[in-house]
């Protein structure tokens, strides 16, 4: 299976944290993004994609600051 | 190994062209997407992610038109 955990960079530490695990898929929509997981968990957070190094089973996403939303 | 395929959508055909095989890194870059595949092989594109089914080991991209450009 490669599903993927999806960690959130955090700008203000400079750091990673575990955002969801074992992610199948991500979409883009109305400028979040929608997750959802192989155990059919589902979460919507403003973020954008930061990086996906798939086989390493990472997506990086970063926080969409209020001054740059839509 | 869990790379992807990575798809373009497109709009105009309604339908899915395969861009890029075995993509591990993928990196939004000055609204641009970086793609590097596991043999080395880079690519830039204009476009944008439109889903990633993880499991099905696919990326879909579609084409940021030059109306939407920044």
């Amino acid at each position: 299976m490669c599903e993927a955990n999806v960690y959130l960079y955090r700008d203000d530490i400079g750091k990673e944290e575990l955002f969801m695990e074992q992610v199948d898929k991500v979409v883009p929509q109305n400028g979040e993004l929608y997750l959802e997981n192989i155990f059919g968990q589902r979460k919507t957070i403003a973020a954008r994609i930061r990086e996906l190094s798939l086989v390493d089973h990472r997506v990086i996403l970063e926080i969409v600051k209020e001054s740059e939303a839509g």
